[in-house]
């Protein structure tokens, strides 16, 4: 017997929540929710379609996962915390293990963040996820992508490219290695950095989360901020687990342009990098000019064969 | 020359806000909002999916009129104040003429309510909008669906079953009339009861929107708050249209079960039905009892052949 989307909802997805600030949570028209006065409100919202943003046959644990990793990453990117989320889930059939799958790898980042999940909507469709997240930040400051100045220094943290690395890894169904194991693990599973965001909110001059591909995402952050920007391609962290299994150049494309990383890119003044947390790889990748986003590689100007990923580029 | 992503946004989404309590909007990872001190946040959020809540071929314009809709509903049914919007997107190809018409229904009625779209997703894939829609209520109070007690009269505002008779309309290609042609538009244009939400904040024990149908939202306005209802079926309000369209039996189907109303169903105490705003029509069509949904006709119990719509009821 199949369920009902209100047995759904109650059985997977209405958890007790124990934040006193959920006024009112899953089981009316709407959630109630309190704000502390001194903080700003902070949303955004992602959505994973089946065979667009994962491969069709991904995990429902790992789906889960992801669609609320996503999310963090955006609020990470405006140095925020993360509070609440609604969920839009359009599944096709009512499969209760694949439900189950589903809400454990939501629920173990949620947990991992204390976020919950506070309302949302489960229909019939075509398989697709929509998650929204609702943040907090101190009123007198958050992250954007517009305040990069010539000079500021350009870091990243991780590894960019290891998650569109993995995903071709998937699609070739290339043999299980450590490394290929880890490339995998970074596009099922990518790691929000919230923590560091939270960190750069009073040290970054802009910031913005790598989803479309580190170039691309590049053009977005120095447009917004009137500049330019010099990558230099020789200081990319390529990792070990790239490197085994890709050809050098191959990895360069993926860390200029691979998309799903849900790293950081952010700007810095030269005379703060000293208070870049530990805890976090970050590598100074470039420095912020007045025009352009180039790329140099070995003293020379360098052009990538593709810059980033447009889901409508058809 | 098809629209990338980021110029589908650009043109149709992007619009200047004037709301000094949007901090930061569209084109950014999140936006920030600010937030009254003396005001709780109230989120909700709902997803149409092509061929499950509308029909296809539904125009681009009353679909987007729509998502927006259905989430004003329930925050009119929690008494909230509709403040900003997030919008999901997922769309097959980038069709401008398509975008133009959906940005033009989404806007007409977020203008109408002054709420700001101030950020989302544009993905490629099986057509769905998934609308997140936050909102502000007083700090004091918020219409909940817990509150009803026996004795506390049940009204309906409009006219229940409309929506559902213009679904039938639709998919039966009937003959237009403009009986039909009202059927049609209640479907396609639901109205939020937003002015009306917030007049009985203080006034209703218990409130929630009807778009599972009448009866099966009854029962869940009726379990949340731990008591019974009697609906009187001759008190319910047929209009002439669905009385010139249907058969009166069917007509009574509509009102019971038919979903998509967007019409508040409400609890009030006997002695505060003086206080009702006159600007919408509403009804009383019952009373809350001690225990168990019924539905009485010509002064005998009455069985209606079907209570609502279950999106997973397969």
């Amino acid at each position: 017997m199949s369920d009902g989307e209100f047995d759904i909802i109650a059985r997977y997805f209405d958890r007790h929540v124990a934040r006193e600030d959920v006024l009112l949570g899953i089981g009316d028209d709407a959630a109630v929710l309190s704000l502390p006065a001194n903080r700003r409100l902070v949303i955004a919202m992602d959505t994973l379609v089946d065979g667009v943003h994962f491969p069709k046959g991904t995990a429902a644990a790992d789906i889960g996962y992801r669609a609320l990793a996503v999310n963090l990453s955006d609020l990470a990117a405006m140095g925020a915390q993360p509070e609440w989320m609604t969920l839009s889930l359009c599944a096709p059939v009512s499969d209760p293990a694949w439900f189950d799958g589903f809400s454990r790898g939501l629920f173990e980042l949620a947990d991992r963040y204390q976020v919950a999940l506070v309302g949302g909507d489960t229909v019939k469709g075509p398989l697709a996820v929509t998650v929204q997240i609702a943040g907090t930040v101190e009123a007198d400051r958050w992250l954007t992508r517009a305040g990069a100045r010539p000079g500021d220094l350009l870091f990243v943290s991780g590894v960019p490219g290891e998650a569109a690395a993995g995903l071709a890894v998937i699609q070739g169904s290339l043999p299980v290695t450590s490394a290929t194991r880890h490339l995998r693990q970074r596009f099922l599973r990518p790691e929000p950095r919230v923590s560091l965001g939270r960190c750069l909110r009073n040290m970054a001059t802009a910031a913005m989360d790598v989803s479309d591909g580190l170039l691309t995402d590049l053009d977005k952050l120095a447009g917004a901020s009137g500049c330019g920007a010099r990558i230099d391609v020789d200081a990319l962290p390529l990792s070990s687990a790239l490197l085994d299994t890709f050809a050098r150049d191959a990895c360069i494309d993926y860390a200029l342009a691979g998309g799903d990383d849900y790293e950081l890119l952010f700007t810095i003044p030269p005379q703060r990098v000293v208070e870049l947390p530990s805890d976090v790889a970050c590598t100074q990748i470039g420095v912020m000019t007045e025009r352009e986003v180039q790329c140099w590689r070995d003293g020379n100007p360098f052009v990538p064969r593709r810059r980033g990923y447009d889901h409508f580029d058809m």
